[in-house]
């Protein structure tokens, strides 16, 4: 069996700079601790009080960032469900018929693993599962 | 002094029907334990474990929230921290020269008081602070 144990992080996705990430510290003293390279993107983590955070992803290269935010803009991108076991998760999420977009967990930053579901499940909403490991 | 405690809640905005919610329940045992009507939509509130939830507003009438999901599509809407003081942090915010939407503090659903900051602030961010009373 496997549980959601908490919203890990919401996503907003935005084109190259750190604006975002400038103004949350200077106005609400929210400060990144952490920041990787994906494909195509930077991934700034700013934890908010608790073991939740803001992931900032700038586009920085061609990739799904740069899609995302060349449609839509700078906008909210995600959120990220922290379970207890993403294998159980997507494999009984499999086994419910669910559309999902990593048909295997695959490692994500700050040692995490992590299976995306696909938008169409939820109206349109993206949602990450995420594991610590 | 004020301080921000945590994320409250991630906005998810959509049209009419409620998709979202039920597929929440379905694949993630996600359940809305609130709901309330909102000017030109409903607001349905989904506990994730710990103090957090995802909000579902769907459109029902004319308003922002009709507004936003004609021009983006169904999408994220906003994230929602949660602060000790939101008199204080909006006197505050005011004083640093920030743009907020909501020059006072307002009643919320649930409980609560609320000021949105303008998404300039914050390169195209809507965050709202959320004071539990």
């Amino acid at each position: 069996m496997w549980q959601i144990v908490g919203l890990h992080h919401v996503a907003f996705a935005h084109a190259s700079g750190d604006v975002t990430a400038q103004a949350l510290e200077e106005l609400l003293g929210l400060v990144v601790s952490h920041e990787e390279k994906g494909p195509g993107f930077m991934e700034r983590m700013i934890p908010v009080a608790g073991d939740c955070y803001v992931q900032l992803l700038e586009a920085t290269d061609d990739g799904v960032v740069d899609r995302f935010v060349s449609r839509k803009g700078a906008a909210l991108h995600h959120l990220a469900l922290e379970v207890t076991d993403v294998d159980a998760a997507v494999a009984d999420l499999k086994a419910k018929g669910a559309n999902l977009v990593d048909e295997e967990p695959r490692l994500g930053g700050m040692e995490t693993r992590i299976a995306f579901l696909h938008p169409s499940n939820f109206g349109g909403l993206l949602v990450e599962l995420i594991q610590r490991i």
